[in-house]
């Protein structure tokens, strides 16, 4: 028997957070290579496959060669790639078309000389975030990479790929639109040097979850391929950031109630750090949390509790804040559901 | 074969861990009740058995049966008990003496009712931490459990638990005292009542790993048992508080380096909020990080790399805050190692 706490995913959410992302006209000329670090599930990729899905993106190496055993034959694992793996990407290799991403031209010709089996590479910009990447300007950078790749024959180059995580801190939808087309105007730049000087195309791929409900045609100029995950899933992080309603959040953890304590309008859950992460945000009434109270169903996910959220959590122990009324209906070995702060991390650390 | 990222523990460190507090003079009259949630693991739990630990404190369900199965037959479940898992409850107290933890007499109860196999109740007290348990002066609801369990006859009564985590954010030594002092004082007030009142003992337990340092004999008077668990590793956190030094930390997280930027001081390894958890605390040098880097052997931890911490983290990437002269001595493809903030939610992250 399984215990809580556990997940449960809402699938007819989920199902329609895709179909939303996938059916829209903005979209129709991208090629979508979803991040499939959100959901680490087989059964979750199906609903991708369904909907037309073909290529995916990972970011780490058992992802990769989990989805591989799972059916998935175009993968890139978008996290710069790692020397110490170069006879497991050669072995994957061997059996998918296998893109691999680099921002060091040092670790590309190890890795262009030891893998024996074709792969692809992306080569990693950094337009603003500045976490991983050759910034978009060393164009001397890349071209040598572009130059490295040609010169040995074997394997391929896929384009120029980016992360504007610094959507993810941005305070206003105006801020998340500046960041998208200060970073695309460099990659663009970036692009137009790279086609003049190689003669070869040079795709751009980006996307992140917070940017899809704002691209615009202009901003999509140019742009091939998109590579958001969140999506699927949403959470109370994207809610607070704009890019989906609470009602579209379809991961929760179904969390116990173990203790009541209305003097302090407080709850004691079975729910911690090892479930939920220590990622925090804005709860819709304006206060820090790491999750919000929902009620369950046998498959779904239904309506908030409001005024409710996770206030503190250590290991194992969760403390909610709730109102009065939340005493009248709920009582000692009930379950009510939390939709996490950033369900990337709540899923990672329940299905490992 | 294991890939990077993955816990290095430096056994003789923890042993030495161990025996510096098991061997501690002012513990004479203590029994031991070692937390096990830190290490979650049979093959350290046996340092702790060799040491002549055989009572263990646990912080679910699923551990408390995992180290049934590895021998261990006392063990205290220190999350007030969850009414939905009683059946379990029953079929684990048939194979050992199980301890659980209870602040609501409702649920004592239900629990008293439906466990058939004897088991043993803490009362959870809150001595000032503000988490779980009946405060400390609400000597009513105490009496009424004990006299629920006296009325049964099938149970025991294990005595008063209490878990004074407001220790851990102390800023200062004499802080960390203070809150001994205080919440030790509302414990012996409530001891004593129980005791004029049922004419039967009431062990007091308590028991942190911030505070182990700074009890004096006076402190510890009337205290049966003490409960850490992070002493075992410690980490990050306890050397900000001033529990151990840096040298003494056991536990670290083996992460490769995939690539650096010199421009801007800062490195890219493969290790995320997935492995390390986002916990935060101060670094050796005053800066807010996730880890300090240290020098990596065959099966032990090495000298400190001055003034170098993971700085930021992502889902799998970490950044790395170094200085110029990291550059000089690492590259691409190394090991470092990365002392955690917090060993416990390091060692869950990476062990589930």
């Amino acid at each position: 028997m399984s215990v809580n706490p556990k997940i449960l995913i809402d699938c007819n959410r989920s199902k329609a957070n895709l179909k939303a992302v996938f059916e829209d006209v903005r979209f129709s000329d991208i090629t979508f290579r979803p991040h499939y670090k959100t959901h680490q599930s087989i059964g979750a990729g199906m609903w991708f496959r369904n909907a037309g899905i073909k290529k995916i993106t990972v970011s780490s190496l058992p992802m990769a060669e989990y989805f591989a055993a799972g059916g998935w034959d175009d993968i890139l694992i978008a996290l710069p790639l790692n020397t110490n793996h170069i006879a497991q990407y050669d072995a994957l290799a061997s059996k998918i078309k296998l893109h691999l991403l680099v921002d060091n031209n040092e670790v590309l010709s190890l890795a262009l000389s030891g893998i024996k089996n074709p792969v692809s590479f992306y080569l990693k910009a950094d337009a603003g975030y500045g976490r991983a990447g050759w910034p978009a300007e060393n164009t001397r950078e890349f071209l040598q990479a572009f130059q490295l790749i040609a010169k040995k024959g074997t394997h391929s180059f896929s384009g120029i790929l980016s992360h504007f995580g610094n959507t993810y801190g941005a305070k206003s939808v105006e801020e998340i639109i500046d960041i998208n087309l200060s970073s695309i105007t460099r990659l663009r730049v970036l692009k137009e040097f790279m086609e003049s000087q190689t003669g070869m195309p040079c795709p751009l791929s980006i996307g992140d979850t917070p940017s899809l409900p704002h691209y615009t045609p202009e901003m999509l100029k140019n742009i091939s391929e998109l590579r958001p995950g969140n999506f699927v899933y949403y959470d109370m992080m994207q809610v607070a950031l704009g890019s989906c309603n609470i009602n579209q959040v379809s991961a929760a953890l179904e969390a116990d109630i173990l203790s009541m304590y209305p003097d302090r309008n407080e709850v004691l859950i079975h729910a911690g750090a090892v479930h939920l992460s220590k990622e925090i945000c804005l709860m819709p009434d304006g206060k820090p949390g790491f999750g919000a109270l929902v009620r369950l169903y046998e498959d779904s996910i239904g309506e908030v509790i409001e005024g409710c959220f996770v206030d503190r959590l250590s290991q194992e122990h969760g403390i909610l804040r709730v109102t009065p009324v939340f005493f009248k209906e709920f009582r000692s070995g009930d379950t009510v559901g939390i939709l996490p702060v950033h369900s990337c991390l709540m899923v990672a650390a329940n299905s490992k």
